[in-house]
């Protein structure tokens, strides 16, 4: 599966995208070395990345091929581990690590398969290397009740290590209690994810833990999403913080109308949204079909992904592909 | 400017895009014979058409470096030509010609100068080979009353004869008198228009009439915006046909709501819209992120266009592009 692309056309690339949660937001410092020593790395490239600091969190993004991604993603965690303590972190998100969550999504000429075996193999290795208990998840998880993140965090890296220490919750990867600075990681394999917030011209979080309960899947709300409520740092607003886990099931217009609905219930208003990190083009693009009601249309008429294609037939044949 | 793709990345590769709008959209056959005869030609692409029997048209999109381009369009004028009888066609959409209309728009590699000059070059082959009289439009007109379309097709193909008979309107390239079965063509230069149409739901003309004034630039509405009004083909509803000349400054997502409020003011409901040919992501993408109130997206969030933008660098850096 791991292919260098020399001599070959770039669109025959093996592409698997990381996304790296790091529970740091606030020093701006320790988050510019985070992101400098992930970047002009060769065979991988970081396409994004995001700091809040109500989270105290950045995500990156990174894609490439598994082996220049795993280098990359193993010089992030050395300068993680040197410069963070999750120990004395807080921010309104919950996290168990220093490198808190890292899901591998396939992108291109790769399976979900492909990313669950990476997945593992880059757990074990940031086991031995780092003594960092690894916990799998989503479409990597070793049993069903790991599957979804919230369970592998609940009551953050405290309450995981007084489970850890009750021995019912042993890691898939690595000692059974706790890094002393760099806690433990969620690492898994998972379809595309559009993290979404919507923030409430409001600092009643009470407002945003009803809106978020009735938007999300768990309480009964919509499928494929998940929701928490966040007090954002300048006192004066409160978020509904989410995650689309199907966006072509759930798409996102869907579920930004039913957070207004729900505010506008409440006497409150949107003040804004925000996308953290990257999302499929064709996300936005269904979201604006749904609402100038475009009743047939069709994915081709979009001028950029027609060029592409070509590109891609141009590439195929001059290369030579095997 | 022309320039063969052997032996270099594609991405390098200049593309011109050619929108051939052909006075035909109700007998299969010939629709059929018209796309048949660009599909498949060495250094151009068909990327689209679509044919509107209410209009009697059909719309191509090619793509292509300007030598393909211009081979792929004398296919379409020969076949056109022979198969379309212009003097004898009725449609809801005004018609000079077999070959109504033919704007080039630049897409890569490519300034608005090179397609102006594309536009004449073509202009006088066809006015040279068939004897049909050409107008150069928009970024191509050699006057400013030229530069819109509109003024060039005022009553139609009947009307533009009348005014060349007067002698007050003489064509660029070609003959004072119009074709006898293909009519005049426009040929021109400009960037890329959104052809986007409402459909509502009432037969009442007049209301289409008064959305179509509101709406469009012409009559005070909103900037870069005609509009028509269409009857269906069906008898049963009415459209406002619009094209948007710069989505840029005036997003698909304001030209929806306006004629939605005007509608809604009359108590008539949007039926559907209608996307007629490509459109770029990026007026998609933007109209989505107001929607949804996303106050500091930026484009580079994009997945898509972050990784085509790696594969172009890549490609860059394989082809040893001069």
């Amino acid at each position: 599966m791991v292919g260098s692309n020399t001599g070959r056309a770039a669109k025959t690339m093996t592409l698997i995208q990381a996304v790296p949660n790091v529970s740091e937001g606030r020093r701006h410092d320790v988050v510019a070395r985070l992101v400098d020593s992930v970047q002009n790395l060769p065979g991988s490239r970081l396409l994004d990345y995001s700091s809040d600091p109500s989270h105290n969190r950045t995500v990156l993004t990174i894609v490439g091929d598994p082996r220049a991604l795993t280098e990359a993603l193993l010089i992030l965690y050395d300068v993680a581990i040197e410069l963070i303590d999750v120990t004395i972190h807080q921010g309104e998100h919950p996290r168990i690590g220093t490198v808190d969550v890292l899901p591998f999504v396939p992108i291109r000429n790769v399976s979900m398969d492909d990313c669950v075996t990476l997945a593992k193999q880059f757990g074990n290795t940031v086991a031995n290397r780092y003594g960092i208990p690894v916990y799998l998840y989503e479409c990597a998880a070793t049993r069903p009740e790991r599957r979804a993140l919230e369970s592998i965090r609940r009551g953050q890296l405290e309450g995981l290590t007084e489970r850890m220490n009750k021995g019912t919750w042993q890691p898939d990867f690595g000692p059974s209690s706790p890094h002393p600075t760099a806690g433990a990681s969620a690492i898994g394999a998972r379809t595309t994810l559009i993290a979404f917030n919507v923030n409430l011209e409001t600092d009643d979080m009470e407002i945003a833990s009803q809106i978020a309960r009735t938007v999300r899947t768990r309480d009964g709300g919509l499928p494929h999403v998940k929701a928490i409520p966040v007090r954002l740092i300048d006192q004066t607003r409160v978020q509904v913080s989410m995650n689309l886990t199907d966006y072509t099931r759930t798409p996102i217009h869907r579920v930004f109308k039913l957070v207004k609905r729900e505010a506008t219930k409440r006497g409150v208003k949107i003040a804004e949204s925000e996308l953290v990190g990257l999302i499929p083009a064709e996300a936005l693009i269904a979201s604006a079909v749904s609402t100038l009601k475009i009743t047939k249309f069709r994915p081709d008429q979009v001028l950029d992904a027609q060029i592409a294609e070509w590109d891609a037939d141009l590439a195929g044949s001059l290369s030579g592909e095997r």
